[in-house]
């Protein structure tokens, strides 16, 4: 087929312009290497995320306009000539741009996608604005580094049940930050085993215990059974120590049985729910607070995979965006948050997409986890700006000479010696 | 913490021995490029995916020895330079291990994942295998590239409803290939200009319609009154051309609501669903076949972020197999398929992932999108082997000089006038 046939119609259907209304679309921005002309391709992108189509012999003409993806700006930045993805052309209308002779353009795109196309569904959305992106063929890289959301689309999500302010209420603890231990061994213990590994932490002063990721409903410990041990656990220790503390329990498994798990959760008198939203599907965490009335802890099983490779997939405030409008009361911040080799600034939006501004949206708690010691508490304080974090530690709790229960209380002490030295 | 404390303990608790019993296990193969000793660097993989801790003072030996992955072999291939993910370093055991001076070890490792972990769930297999590695900061890049399941652990999994055989007998088609447009424009249309192209193409020769993975249930084209008008349609149609049409259905949503659309569905007899397990969860496909016994599409949005680059994520064989063994009766292809720019190797891998023997699991029909000709016919069946395989088209249908029924049309006349000419 010739290009007159297949080049790309109707291009106007794919361009922002004032008499659109800026409220009908959220918009996404991107990074992005092509080899094709940045115009073709943004609007190549805008087209294959919205309608593909827009003609068709014999019909009239459709009225598509309120339904189409609209680039607003297209900025090249540079070029690069490092294959990212491999290179692949089709037949299709998006191709017939014209190509750079060698290598990429390094282009910050911006599209305004239609909230008519995925109105209150946050699985559509993600299709929306990502899908078939990366399908394309002269994209030779892509990241998604910020959707922005118009407030009145905001006010469809309740978003954290409880928030910062919520979390502190429901587990009585002022200003500082929250201990909490994953189960480890992660895999192969006993449900009694368990439970006396979490008392000795709770003892010593952790405030929260949470089953790890990989801590599953099976023979050796069944979730039934588990959840009720845990949470009678959890009440002989507020009883001995007069201080609240809470199980958050993993749910996270197949689409049916999460749901069943959460029932059995919520009856038991759990305190919270693990979900891990990028194997379990972007719409769990907000059914499950729905559901369940309880806070939920996203997991970040699989998330690095999106966000970890600096040009390609998802930036990491993206992702802590959309599990704080999905819901999330506490969202797992980067494996290398509050270490020396992230960058302040990548930090700081990781921050801002939990704290800031959104809408009527509760802020969500971030949650540090891997190789946290009582020695960084100051280290977390001074990057987070305040003790509104969640701290998850194992490493330098088990490896306290004089035990875990030692372990945890070191933490608890570490801060109250930070305080006083102010 | 001294590295004495921190070091990993128990190795052997991580390395596979003959007394393990091999189909108590999967096996996980993967591509690591690591700047860490290359067996440390399987051990940490084998330990963070499994136990993570393995023993706790003031606690007497956890018996984990039947719920630890396994290291079952680490081939180095070479080494490189260049940085594909940042690096970072924490302070766990894992990390203490000895660095390279410079660049990354490129090693094959093989890892042993015990079935007790996650049992018949896929959501928690890919969790396993998968979960965290990328967390892992001396990890350059991680691509499973493939995982073998033994033939006892697939008796849990019924896999496709239909398959290959069962979608044949289904829609009535014997040895071709099955032509399908998918609903474009994929946004805006009414129902009526839905039904109306879709009628056309029917005519004209095709075999099925699908919805849009961005048609979804909105304002301006409900899903109820949609597949209820599109089934209406099919029957017409069939009672015009006496060939048997089929309809699937798009269920994409958040995961209550497409329990509810899958509901609507099936009362209103559509022919198939369509479901996107990147961003619904690994475990959706099975669950929605099981709960409406209709055949599944197993569309790829956000499929390529996993599989596209070629040293990082998921290879795409293992994605196609995964699909299958979760009951995907129809799988999207990657996008270079059957194209000049993929190599022949990885097609034949896909096509494996689709056909070949995986204990009593029905064959999935491997589906082919994106600018594909009638021209192109040949060349396609001769890459699959045989007509078993399901093509969408619209590009070359909706450009046919005479309209979408000619287009269609002329797919069906350039298949037989390929099977006269052999």
């Amino acid at each position: 087929m010739g290009t007159e046939i297949l080049s790309i119609k109707d291009k106007s259907l794919f361009l922002w312009n004032d008499s659109l209304k800026i409220n009908d679309y959220i918009i996404a921005n991107y990074y992005v290497e092509t080899s094709l002309d940045p115009e073709f391709t943004a609007i190549a992108i805008a087209m294959e995320q919205s309608a593909t189509t827009t003609l068709l012999k014999g019909f009239k003409k459709f009225n598509l306009s309120d339904s189409t993806a609209r680039v607003i700006s297209v900025e090249v930045m540079g070029e690069s000539e490092e294959i990212i993805l491999p290179q692949y052309r089709l037949k299709t209308a998006v191709y017939t741009g014209n190509y750079k002779d060698k290598g990429f353009y390094n282009c910050l795109i911006k599209i305004a996608f239609p909230i008519a196309n995925f109105e209150r569904s946050l699985t559509n959305l993600w299709n929306a604005v990502g899908g078939e992106i990366t399908r394309m063929g002269f994209i030779n890289t892509t990241r998604i580094i910020d959707i922005d959301f118009p407030e009145n689309y905001l006010e469809n999500f309740k978003g954290p049940l409880y928030g910062i302010k919520g979390i502190r209420d429901r587990f009585k603890i002022e200003k500082r930050p929250i201990f909490v231990r994953s189960t480890r061994p992660a895999v192969g213990l006993k449900t009694k085993e368990m439970v006396e590994i979490a008392r000795r932490v709770l003892r010593g002063g952790f405030d929260g215990v949470k089953d790890d990721e990989l801590t599953v409903d099976n023979s050796i410990s069944s979730f039934k059974e588990r959840v009720k041990k845990m949470v009678d656990m959890i009440k002989r220790v507020e009883d001995d120590t007069g201080e609240k503390k809470f199980y958050i329990a993993n749910i996270i498994d197949d689409p049916i049985k999460t749901l069943k798990l959460a029932e059995i959760a919520v009856k038991a008198g759990v305190d919270g729910l693990l979900i891990a939203p990028a194997i379990q599907g972007l719409g769990m965490v907000r059914e499950i607070s729905k559901l369940t009335g309880l806070p939920v802890l996203s997991h970040n099983s699989w998330v690095e995979f999106l966000t970890r490779h600096p040009k390609f997939g998802v930036k990491e405030n993206v992702w802590l965006k959309i599990q704080r409008i999905s819901g999330a009361d506490m969202i797992m911040l980067p494996g290398n948050f509050a270490t020396e080799f992230i960058d302040r600034e990548l930090e700081i939006e990781c921050l801002s997409a939990c704290f800031s501004k959104l809408g009527k949206i509760f802020p969500s708690f971030p949650v540090l986890a891997g190789g946290k010691t009582p020695e960084g508490l100051r280290d977390y304080l001074k990057r987070i700006g305040s003790g509104d974090f969640i701290l998850i530690a194992a490493t330098a709790v088990d490896s306290h000479p004089d035990g875990i229960e030692e372990g945890a209380r070191r933490f608890r002490e570490a801060w109250k010696e930070m305080e006083k030295g102010k």
